[in-house]
């Protein structure tokens, strides 16, 4: 429980309604989507406005509490399981959209937002906001940016920090800053916008983001091609990307996941393929014409055993919606999922999929991969059981060789979910121990009595995956 | 000069080829692109590879020399002018494009390679890398990277952040740092390669990049279009984007612009025009035809008093040439020209342009307008004298008014030339004190003895724009 002091002043800036330090609320808020990580916040609050942000930062810095900015708690990294205790400041109600410029295609909101609301908001203004992480019915606009979310889209149209134009964030300290702004160009000074998206909660809390928007495509398309062998799929890959076509969309599912999609969302899939590549295109119709023609020529070409392209809107969507689920439909096969996010050079992708799978059989555990092949950016995804310490403990063997694996084929440990808890043992394998020791420095700089979302980003003595529990 | 046991280590580590403390190399690098600005550098050091760049700066460190990383010193805000000596590193003799792989769609390049000649290299091999600085025929991808340069193309496919992968850079300490990769999505830890473009050489000396390319568009097509009305020109920009067209390039010209580069170009422009837009659009052929067509409607639904289509590619190249040499063509009216960068949203355009004419007015100085309207992105330009005193001193009072007027249209004080030494006293009206304050203590994290490009971005006292002779 907090300290009488800062319970009474916090009390004060937010009211009965915006704080809650009863029991159910602290447990509803010790977890986020990361399995196996829990701890107990002291409290919860729900600021309206960046004036009670600030206020409730001076407050925290005073009384050295720390603080986890959250927002749906939807990611995948422990990136808001408040592993010191101290505050979690859940922005929901600060999610409003303050405006929608025509005129300079920008949108201003608030953090708290969810991501498909603003989608389909934009989307009946005729315009388009790409990012589409696969929380993003759920998932928040800030959180998207603490994490730098991606999504399907990646591969045309960049993830979010591509959309982020300017931001107010509140310091540590209770100071606000703004950066960037409506701007499509802007050199003033260091990029503080782009050093914020992706910082996951450790150097400042959002309060309002200026976003992007683009002319969305006038049509698309959507098809399947199925393989009998995995490196004719990720050779597809390679062929479309060099014949000068990105696709909007590009993704892998490889057997397991397959079946496991199918067995859930009853699409009648060949469960014998070793791969599947799912592909959109979009952009003027005649242009997505051609180059799906020209992808499915591709497909043949290397021997895919069937291609399929949507005949309608609905049956594209029917795919798509099936790949989005691969995560859920995983999650029903066992107790325990854990989806990982090791990302390689697209070239790769072959290689790295048979690394897992040779790692996953050494280790005796299942991984399923599936994931966005036109980025490199896959997700294998162990089903198992936490009650199970043995099957555990070889999992997270396995997920640090997965790790290595992707660092030696030129790649990284995190594509799109961020750093976190789970994979900060593994950040210096990345970005060395020189790397490391300047992010720390900028983070002291931001931060110096490291209140900000501690134990994130930055590793503590431990390389295990373990259940934390403050009780 | 420098101290003698420096000058050895120096010398030990570059040789006879690699060093030079005569006259006449430290008054050649004492200035760039900038007018008004000199200091003499105690030394010139030209290094070959990463590891004599490390091993310098451990003896710079070691005895606390500034240095000031260099290309081709095209910048216009003083970022390369060395204001307190020490050494200035050019980087001429690291200019190897060192691999473009075409199953990631990348290239590999040194910092000392010239931009112009990458675009060249990277075109014959059917693939298109867009930022093009109107200095790019001279300027260094290094140097694009320290100022994050935009230029013409900036509208549609962004500027040099959008395109930095990854970078290798050593830090003050001479330690080296790899950050990002050949990987489109990579998020382990703060996104340091966009904190380092932009950073204008004040936190690490870049040494080697890895760039993104993209598949070049199949067609493009240029068309001008004329106007008695600088408003109706400005709607015309705005009412293009409303229509969800996002042309490659959309630049304005303004009347005495219009008459410099014609005197200089031999276009036969008509010269009673308020302002001109020189519009393109690149992709697909029926595209490109159908958005011209649609643009050309809606320049003269907007009262175009001309709108002319270019019939070949050498009628679009000489357009795109002529407003390439603006700042040239300027440059020989008066001896001392002094181009600036104010940038607004993109919907006020016009108004900023207004504001522009009257605050030369009100000082009696000669400005004239050009830019990149589509990104809000101007050029006010001065053309004036140095040794006139009393003009050099309305001319930046004008240009203090000029900065004022952008940020209370929500601009910024450089689009993308940087704040260098020029526009350092004026970044707080930007960024604010607390802005300036997390900027100043990211630099102070890398760089705890300032000494990388000392003086830069962050302001002394003065706000005046001075001659500053280290003599």
């Amino acid at each position: 429980m907090l300290q009488e002091g800062a319970r009474t002043e916090l009390l004060r800036i937010l009211g009965e309604q915006g704080f809650r330090d009863d029991q159910e609320s602290r447990i509803t808020h010790s977890y986020d989507g990361t399995p196996m990580l829990q701890a107990l916040p002291d409290a919860v609050v729900y600021p309206v406005d960046t004036a009670q942000v600030s206020a409730i930062m001076k407050v925290l810095a005073r009384h050295r509490i720390p603080v986890v900015g959250r927002g749906s708690g939807t990611n995948l990294c422990g990136g808001t399981v408040p592993l010191e205790g101290g505050v979690v400041m859940v922005m929901h109600r600060m999610n409003r959209i303050l405006e929608v410029d025509l005129d300079n295609l920008t949108a201003t909101v608030q953090p708290g937002l969810i991501t498909k609301d603003f989608i389909a908001h934009v989307e009946g203004l005729g315009l388009f906001y790409p990012p589409d992480p696969s929380s993003m019915a759920i998932s928040t606009i800030g959180g998207n940016i603490a994490e730098c979310s991606g999504g399907l889209r990646g591969l045309k149209y960049g993830t979010t920090k591509d959309y982020v134009l300017g931001l107010e964030a509140v310091l540590p300290s209770g100071e606000i800053i703004r950066t960037g702004g409506k701007l499509m160009k802007d050199v003033a000074g260091y990029d503080l916008t782009k050093l914020l998206v992706g910082s996951e909660g450790t150097l400042a809390i959002v309060t309002e983001a200026t976003l992007k928007l683009i002319p969305p495509p006038a049509a698309k398309k959507t098809m399947l091609a199925m393989y009998a062998d995995l490196y004719d799929a990720a050779r597809t890959v390679s062929r479309i990307i060099e014949r000068r076509i990105i696709p909007a969309t590009l993704e892998f599912l490889d057997n397991p996941t397959i079946r496991v999609v199918d067995a859930y969302a009853g699409l009648g899939l060949p469960l014998d393929m070793a791969a599947i590549l799912l592909i959109e295109q979009d952009g003027p119709p005649e242009l997505v014409e051609r180059d799906i023609g020209q992808i499915e020529a591709i497909c043949r070409e290397e021997r895919a055993v069937r291609v399929q392209v949507a005949e309608s809107a609905e049956e594209a969507q029917k795919l798509l919606t099936a790949r989005r689920s691969a995560f859920t439909a995983l999650a029903r096969l066992r107790p325990t999922t854990i989806l990982e996010d090791a990302t390689v050079p697209r070239s790769k992708i072959a290689d790295m999929v048979l690394e897992i799978n040779r790692i996953a059989a050494k280790h005796a555990v299942n991984i399923c991969t599936f994931g966005h092949a036109g980025d490199g950016n896959l997700h294998p995804t162990a089903t198992t059981d936490a009650r199970d310490q043995d099957e555990i403990h070889r999992v997270e063997a396995a997920f640090a060789e997965i790790f290595e694996a992707s660092i030696r084929l030129g790649g990284t440990i995190t594509g799109e979910h961020g750093v976190g808890v789970v994979k900060a043992p593994y950040l210096e394998w990345k970005v060395g121990a020189a790397g490391i020791e300047v992010m720390r420095a900028i983070k002291s700089s931001f931060d110096p009595h490291n209140l900000l979302n501690p134990g994130k980003v930055f590793a503590k003595e431990t390389r295990k995956r373990v259940v934390i529990d403050r009780g």
